[in-house]
C-alpha cells in the first residue's frame, strides 16, 4: 500500500489526523513555522484548513514559512484575520492590501537570516512547525518535497510537529536534498560547500520524533507558477545582458562556462534566464535560491550541468516533464535549506553572477526591489540582497517603462532602498546595459541617464542631473524634487512631470 | 648597522633612493595602490612627494589605498590637483570638499571589497604598489608595519613597487601580521578562520623582488588619532548599550564574554567601547577593522584577551604605551589583510557583534554612514557594511541632536541609505536604545520615536509618523515632505521646522 511506503516509522501511524483535526493543534497565538517557498512545499491541507478555522473562532497567529506559499493560502489567512505577524517574505495579492492597510505586521528579512535570528534567539521561540513530506524514513525523519526552505530550523525549534505528506510528489524525490544545520555562535563551523555540486549534508530532516503530533496525508502538487512567455522588453534585456557577457568572456575576465548563476523570481528574471538558450556559453550552473522554467530548459538543452537552490516553481508544463523525465534530473539538481542556498560564505566563495530583478534603481545605482513609491510592500527583498551584497557581478533588470509609459523605472532617487549602489555593478533595461564597476556616483548617473532610461523620460532626467549637480555634493541631488516623479504619480497617474 | 637589521636582501640595497627620486617613478595617468589604513601605515615619503611634484608637474593619479591616510597626505594631493581617482575610503577635509565640489571622483566602496574588485578585473589593473614596511626578509619579502589594508593585493597585483622601511616603527613588530591571498573565482578556498586568534597565513607578505625598484626609508611615527574623552553624551550611549548587552546575557542570550566586538571608527564609538570598562563583562575578544585606544584600554584593564584587526590606529599616549609594553601585546593581536578582517563568511561564522558610528537613522530603522543632507560627502562607508549585514547584532549608534539642536539625528527618513532596515538590529542614541528585532516597519517607528528621538523633535517626529500612518503603506511615509527637516537644516540652519 502506498501510504505504507511512505510512513516507515511505525510509532506515527496513530497519529493519522485529517487535516482539520490536526488544524485544531494550532493555538490561538502561537509562533508557526510552516513549509513553503516560492509555493513550493508548502502546507496544503492543515494550513489552509487552519485559516478557515481561525476566521470562525477569531484566531491569530504569527507566521513564519521558508517564503512565499502556493494557492490563496496566505489571502485566506489574511482575509480570517487569522495573521499577527507575517514574516520572512510574501507573494499574495489580499495579504499584500491588508500589510499596506497596516492590519498584518510583516517583517521583510533577508532569506538567508530569518534561519540565523531564530536561533540567536532574536524572533520567538516556534511553537509548532507544519512541513510539507514525500515520506518518513524508519527513524521518524522527514523527506521534504519540493523545498527546504527553513524546514530543517523549525522542525529543530519546534516544541510540536505536524508532517504532512504529500502523495503527489513522487518518492523518486528522495535524495534530491542536502539538509545541515549550523551550531549556534561562538561554536559556528565552515560551511563546507566549495562547488554547487558538494553535499554537506543528509537527504532526510532529523527532528525528535516525541514532538510530532499529527500525520496529515494530502494529495495536491504545488501551486503551478505563473510565467510570461519572453516579449519584446524581456528578450532585449536579456540581449543586452547576453552581449556584456560576451565582452567579459573576450576580455578574457570569464571564461565560456561564466560562474555560477542565480536569478531572481519573477516573470522578468525567468524570460532573462532564458536568454542563455541562444547564447554561446555553456557548461553553466546555477547556484540560486528557486529553480525556474528556464534552469529545466537550459539543462534540457544542455547548456546548464548542475543547479541547486532552496526549491523548485515551475510551471504546470515544465512540472509534468521534469516528473515523467526526473531520472534526467537528479543528479543535476540539489535542494538545500535557505540558508545555505543563500549563504553569504558560500556566494562569495563560489563568485556567483546574480541576475535580480528591481522594482525601480536610480541614476546613482541604488535599487528599490520592494516597495511601490516608497510606502506600498510588492512582496519583499527576498534573497536579493543576499545575493546582489556577495555575487561576483550584481545586476538588476527592470523594464525601463511600464504602464503605457506612466512609469519610468529609473528615478532620480529611489523611493526606498534595498541594494546600495555599494552592492550593484550592472543596470539594465530595454534600453540598454550601463556598467557601474570603477565609476563614481556623477559617472554612474550620466551613463544610466544614456544608456537605461527611456527616450521619453531622458529629457526629464538630464534636467534633473543637470541642475542638481549646480549644487555641492558627492551625490548631487534636489531634495526637494527627487520624489516628486513619485508624487506625480500618485497624484497625475504619470511619472511624466507637466 | 640599523639598515642591515631591515633590509635582509642585499639585491635591493642599490635601489634605495631618495622619497623625492622614487616619486619619479610614479608616471602620469598611474593606477596607483598605497598602503595605509585609517592613518596607520601609510606611506610618508613617497606619497607626500608626489603630492608636492604633481602640483609642479601638473601630474594626475588614481590613488586607491587600504583607507584613509594619515597626515594631511590625501590634503596635500587634493590641493595640487593631484587626484583624478580616489576608493575606497578618506576622510581628509581638504579631499572631502574636492570632492563634493566635484573635483575628484570618489568612489565609496565596502572596504572588504576593494581587493575583491582587483583581482577581479573590475578596476583598473595597478601599475605601481607603495608599501609601508618595517623591513624586508632575506627573500626580499615585505613586512608591513601598523596597517596591513590592502597591501597584499597591491603588491599582487602591480607592475613595480616601491618599500618604504619606517625605521620608527620597532622590528619587534614583525609577527604580528597574518597575511594570506585568496585565489580567484571559481577556484577560491574557504577561508579558515574559525575564531579571532586563528592564523592562516603567513608574517609576511609575499612579492617578486624583480617588481621593486625603489627603497626608501623614513623615521616618522603614524599620524595620531584624535580621540575626544567620553561626554555626556557618549556616556549616555555606552550606559544603554551596556545595560542591554546585561540584559542579553540574563536571559541566557549570551555569555558574560559575549560575542567578539567590532567597533567603528571615529570620538563616538572609541567612547564606547571604552564603557565596557566599566561593565561586568569580561574575556572579551574583538573581531574589528581598526584597534583604537580603547582596545589597549580594555586589554590593560583585563578586560579582553584578543584583537584581531587590519590596522592599529590610537593616540600618541596610547602608542608611546604600546610601544614600550610592546611584549604584553604580542600574543594579543594580529593585523590581516582587510578582506579577511571584513570578510562576511569570518564575520557571520564568528557572530560579531558590529558596533557602528551613523551619521543619521530613521524612524524605521534606515541608516545614514556617509551623506550629509543626502549629497556631501562625510568619509565613506569604511567597513560599517561588511559588518553590519553579517553580524550577529548589528548595532548603530549616534547623538540625538547635536550643533546646539539644530541637527536631529533621528530623521523621518534618512538622505542617504547605506544599511538598510534588513541589517540593523539596534539603535542607540543618548536618550536611549531601540531594541528592533522582531518588530514590523510600525512598530520600529513607533519604538525609535519613543526610546532615541530627543525631546526637541518628538513632537515634530510623532506628528510626522501620525499622518503618514493615514495614508496606505508597509512603510508609511509622506514623500513630500520626507526630506523636510533636511531642507530646512539647509535652508533655515535648523531641523526644527517652524
Ligand atoms: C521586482 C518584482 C516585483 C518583479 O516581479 P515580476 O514578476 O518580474 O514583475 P511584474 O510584472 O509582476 O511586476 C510587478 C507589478 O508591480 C508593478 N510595478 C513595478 N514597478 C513599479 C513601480 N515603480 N511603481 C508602481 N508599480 C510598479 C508592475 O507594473 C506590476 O504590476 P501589475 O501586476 O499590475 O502588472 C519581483 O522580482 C520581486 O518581488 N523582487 C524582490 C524579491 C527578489 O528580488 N527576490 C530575488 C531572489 S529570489
Ligand atoms: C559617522 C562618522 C562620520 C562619525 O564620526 P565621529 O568622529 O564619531 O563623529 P564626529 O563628531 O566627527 O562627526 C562628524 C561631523 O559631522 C557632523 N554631522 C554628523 N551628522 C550630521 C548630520 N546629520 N547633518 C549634518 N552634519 C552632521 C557632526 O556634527 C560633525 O561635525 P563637526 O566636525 O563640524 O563637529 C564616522 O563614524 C564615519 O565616517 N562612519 C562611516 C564609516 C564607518 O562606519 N566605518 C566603521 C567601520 S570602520
Amino acid at each position: 500500500m502506498m501510504k505504507d511506503n511512505r510512513l516507515l516509522f511505525d510509532k506515527y501511524k496513530s497519529k493519522i489526523f485529517s487535516a482539520d483535526k490536526a488544524a485544531k493543534l494550532i493555538r490561538n497565538g502561537d509562533v508557526v513555522g510552516v513549509s513553503g517557498f516560492t509555493k513550493a512545499g508548502d502546507s496544503k491541507a492543515v494550513l489552509p484548513a487552519f485559516a478557515e478555522r481561525a476566521g470562525e473562532e477569531n484566531l491569530q497567529i504569527t507566521l513564519i514559512t521558508g517564503a512565499s506559499l502556493g494557492y490563496n493560502t496566505d489571502g485566506a489567512l489574511a482575509t480570517n484575520h487569522a495573521l499577527a505577524k507575517r514574516m520572512p517574505f510574501q507573494a499574495d495579492s489580499t495579504l499584500r492590501k491588508e500589510i499596506n492597510a497596516g492590519n498584518i505586521l510583516y517583517i521583510d528579512q533577508h532569506l538567508s537570516e530569518t534561519a540565523e535570528q531564530l536561533h540567536n534567539g532574536d524572533l520567538p521561540k516556534i511553537n509548532i512547525a507544519i512541513v510539507e513530506a514525500i515520506g518518513v524514513t524508519e527513524e521518524g525523519y522527514l523527506i521534504p518535497t519540493t523545498s527546504v526552505g527553513n524546514s530543517a530550523t523549525f522542525l529543530a525549534m519546534a516544541d510540536r510537529i505536524i508532517i504532512e505528506i504529500n502523495e503527489a510528489v513522487p518518492l523518486e524525490f528522495n535524495g534530491v536534498h542536502d539538509i545541515k544545520l549550523q551550531k549556534k555562535s561562538p561554536n559556528r563551523e565552515i560551511l563546507e560547500v566549495t562547488s554547487c555540486e558538494t553535499r554537506v549534508g543528509d537527504t532526510y530532516i532529523k527532528l525528535d520524533p516525541n514532538k510530532v503530533e499529527a500525520i496529515v496525508y494530502t494529495n495536491k502538487p504545488d501551486a503551478p507558477a505563473r510565467i510570461a512567455d519572453p516579449d519584446k522588453k524581456t528578450i532585449s534585456i536579456a540581449k543586452h545582458l547576453m552581449q556584456f557577457f560576451e565582452k567579459e568572456v573576450e576580455e578574457g575576465k570569464l571564461t565560456k562556462s561564466l560562474l555560477p548563476l542565480q536569478a531572481g523570481i519573477g516573470k522578468i528574471a525567468n524570460a532573462v534566464l532564458a536568454g542563455f538558450l541562444n547564447s554561446p556559453f555553456e557548461d553553466l550552473k546555477m547556484y540560486s535560491e528557486v529553480l525556474q522554467d528556464s534552469t529545466f530548459q537550459l539543462i534540457d538543452a544542455g547548456k546548464m550541468n548542475f543547479a541547486s537552490a532552496s526549491s523548485i516553481t515551475v510551471s504546470e508544463e515544465c512540472y509534468a516533464n521534469f516528473i515523467k523525465n526526473f531520472k534526467n534530473y537528479k543528479d543535476k539538481i540539489v535542494l538545500r535549506p535557505q540558508n545555505i542556498s543563500n549563504s553569504a560564505e558560500v556566494i562569495r566563495r563560489l563568485g556567483i553572477i546574480a541576475i535580480n530583478t528591481a522594482i525601480e534603481f536610480d541614476i546613482y545605482g541604488n535599487v528599490n526591489s520592494t516597495h511601490l513609491t516608497g510606502t506600498r510592500m510588492m512582496n519583499g527583498i527576498g534573497g536579493s540582497g543576499d545575493f546582489a551584497r556577495n555575487a561576483h557581478l550584481s545586476i538588476f533588470v527592470c523594464p525601463s517603462i511600464s504602464k503605457e509609459g506612466r512609469i519610468s523605472h529609473v528615478v532620480p532617487m529611489v523611493s526606498h532602498t534595498d541594494h546600495t549602489e555599494h552592492d550593484v555593478d550592472i543596470l539594465v533595461t530595454d534600453q540598454g546595459l550601463a556598467d557601474l564597476r570603477n565609476l563614481a556616483p556623477r559617472e554612474r548617473a550620466q551613463k544610466i541617464i544614456d544608456n537605461c532610461v527611456h527616450p521619453a523620460y531622458k529629457e526629464q532626467m538630464q534636467s534633473y542631473f543637470d541642475r542638481a549637480k549646480l549644487k555641492q555634493g558627492h551625490t548631487p541631488h534636489i531634495l526637494q524634487e527627487a520624489f516628486s516623479w513619485h508624487t506625480s504619480l500618485d497624484e497625475e497617474g504619470t511619472m511624466q512631470l507637466q
